[in-house]
């Protein structure tokens, strides 16, 4: 494995002129404008899983976008490792916002990048992350380094729930058996700081609609005594949390796992700062659940979050009228034990039940995702912490996170197998925001600690 | 007058396609991408009170659209009647809603508009009744029937707060000098229950920004621990109205005006059938402040509307994200004896009291104007109501509505004098709404009637 440095210095500028090119295409999934990137997406991900010397590759059609599928069998007696990973990517919006087109990639020095970072839109989620994977795959295969099988499974629906994800599983469970599943789309503290993901929050995410008249009305005729839809949402959404900013769906609570004081005082071990969080957004107060710390709430606790909200004149100028019509998007994070559709199911008969009888209520539920937890003593994390070691010099701290990755309690239901989250972004790293960039340190770090994980996972399997 | 009839027959076919060659053009003043159209829209205007046979014609330039003057002065010892209209249009989205274009005017049958109505963006507000007035005093002047000077001037910027009357006003006392200001720019009860109206609410307009982290972040990684933009705005929009749908600014209803029971027993007798205005409106329920009945709340009592609402992702599909910031336009209808300076600077201050500390809010006032009250036992109103009653053969109904023309208590404070509120719209023709309409019949019956308010006042007045 000691060659993998070498090999890195060799090849990082095509390890990087090869990333920049994925990421010059829009890949979003959201957005059906961009239906045909997505699909060219696909086609270039097999082909770097050929390239890297994959014995057998597929482009594998799905009712949504197609999952990319690679293999290297060496010996059905050896461990098999699948790889997961999503080519597809977050709508760029506000584009106004970037200082850089999010499509055109350039690589720029930060504070926490002093090597330079690829800024673009997915650079780190997650087409630079799970393109480490397939680089560390080529070293491996070009090297006979590789000690055990390997599967990948790249797909193009993550960031819009994985939709078509679960009927694939169903009906390819042989072509994807494997022993352990792994995943780079979570990020680690700090590059100093490495840290392994062992929780996840769920998902439920729906869209409401709120109608009043029926039509646009003039706010000095109508106003003060119809219904505003707009009026009314807003009622509605400050109604679902109360002073404690506890959320108040009959029934939201009643799964959520009371995590014990020992686990909540080992978490709170991990390095945190208020002062340079509160300065990083510069925000000069956060808000959260009462009764608990700000890693705490976005961590071990559900949340209620606006995504998205509009409703009537929204153009330049003023126009004095009342909508017919309001509209919000609305997602809930969950923590075990709580089930998304049991969730959706109650968010969607309180929301109706508050509704004022002058306006019609409809909520679309978008998509879900089952929170997960994973193991410490297991073999997968085990080899996971031992990666680090050797190529950080430094025990990876175990930390809860609240992403959603709604596949990998999927993972458990139908393939019944553990998945191992090896993040290598930095939360500063603005997925999901205008500017997101990938640190060229991170990314050869991760290039540089995968084998390692299949060295010690295929030693410790044993 | 009683030529009126006939004249109005021969050349109704030219008065209605002169209005439709006037509606094509998309004067829409809140929006910059028209202004051209806006400024062609004056010019034809203008040539339209030349063709009426006004001896002087003139766009004057103000800081912002020009306003359209005109005059016929036959003897300055006779009474001068001040015509005011605009002639720019509010904006016409949302767009699909249209059954035809808004600027490709159609006639079409209405049920309450059997002999058909124009449907165009305009039609009611404020083109077709202001060019009532043009065609009455074309009349008037064709056939030596014109009892007293009339005087023209219509404006630019009605739809977006008159921004440059008020200096035009001050610019211009004695050109403008006159004993009464006629106007048709509000509604009628039904086509036959002719009504004046005797009140017009007040507005307080302002657009409300609140930042919370300085970019959008991932839900997943921040939801729960920051304060979410959206989630805030709504909480304090929600707080503005209490259980009862009392405004709760403190100091809003310092100067509102209680009307008297026995006003309120008087105004009580308009005809209104609150299951036809539910039905109209396709809504289960009204709502407004407790205590008042659905006409008094929107005429006797002041308001609190959002109008627009805007943040976070919008698009297709679902984006976790937490917006930085979230929008809204806000405005308050007003009431006697309430001012609209003293609300606005009342609403900025309470609003930005109630923001947590973890946000920044901005409050942009767009426009406002004063409430405006006119007195039955006038000449004017006198001559109006005999007016009506010459054409409609009844007796016209005192209204107060809900809308505002602030101008209206401007020209008081700067001209000195009063104005009278002749509609001949009705409130479904959806003026600021999609498929705005007016009624042939009432364009007509409007250039019918304002030809006897002159002899009337011009009687009345000696």
């Amino acid at each position: 494995m000691e060659q993998i440095n070498d090999y890195i210095n060799t090849h990082k500028d095509r390890f990087i002129s090869e990333l920049i090119e994925l990421l010059k295409l829009p890949s979003i999934s959201a957005d059906t404008a961009f239906s045909q990137d997505v699909l060219e997406t696909a086609k270039v991900v097999e082909k770097s899983l050929k390239e890297a010397g994959c014995d057998k590759t597929e482009i594998c059609e799905t009712k949504g976008y197609p999952v990319v599928y690679g293999e290297k069998i060496i010996d059905t007696n050896l461990p098999t490792i699948l790889v997961y990973g999503h080519y597809d990517v977050q709508p760029p919006d506000p584009m106004e916002l970037w200082t850089s087109p999010p499509f055109e990639p350039v690589i720029k020095k930060t504070d926490l990048h002093p090597e330079g970072a690829i800024f673009a839109r997915g650079a780190c989620d997650d087409k630079g992350q799970m393109y480490m994977h397939v680089k560390a795959v080529e070293f491996m295969i070009k090297n006979n380094q590789l000690p055990c099988n390997v599967k990948f499974m790249i797909e193009g629906e993550e960031e819009v729930g994985s939709d078509s994800l679960a009927d694939f599983l169903e009906a390819n469970k042989e072509k994807l058996s494997n022993d352990i599943i792994l995943i780079s789309d979570t990020g680690m503290i700090a590059n100093d700081v490495p840290s392994i993901t062992t929780g996840l929050r769920g998902l439920s995410y729906v869209e409401v609609e709120v109608t009043g008249p029926n039509r646009d009305l003039h706010s000095g005729i109508y106003g003060g005594a119809v219904p505003n839809p707009i009026n009314v949402l807003n009622k509605m959404i400050a109604s679902l949390h109360d002073k404690n900013n506890h959320i108040t769906i009959p029934g939201f609570y009643d799964r959520v796992e009371e995590v014990s004081a020992a686990e909540r005082a080992e978490m709170a071990k991990a390095p945190f700062n208020l002062d340079d969080y509160k300065k990083a957004l510069d925000i000069a107060d956060v808000q959260g659940e009462k009764g608990f710390t700000t890693s705490e709430r976005y961590s071990i606790r559900p949340t209620l979050d606006v995504n998205g909200i509009w409703g009537g004149y929204t153009g330049e100028g003023a126009k004095t009228v009342i909508a017919s019509k309001a509209y919000a998007k609305i997602s809930m994070r969950l923590v075990p034990d709580q089930d998304p559709d049991e969730i959706t199911e109650l968010f969607t008969t309180h929301f109706k039940s508050i509704a004022p009888k002058g306006v019609k209520v409809k909520v679309t539920p978008h998509h879900g995702g089952l929170p997960y937890v994973t193991n410490m003593d297991s073999v997968g994390y085990q080899a996971a912490a031992k990666a680090y070691e050797t190529t950080f010099n430094k025990t990876p701290v175990p930390e809860r996170t609240g992403g959603s990755i709604p596949i990998v309690a999927l993972f458990e239901q139908v393939l019944e197998s553990k998945t191992i989250l090896m993040g290598f972004g930095l939360d500063s790293d603005a997925i999901h925001s205008p500017n997101e960039h990938f640190g060229v340190w991170n990314y050869l770090k991760g290039i540089e600690t995968i084998p390692y994980f299949y060295k010690y996972y295929t030693e410790l399997a044993k």
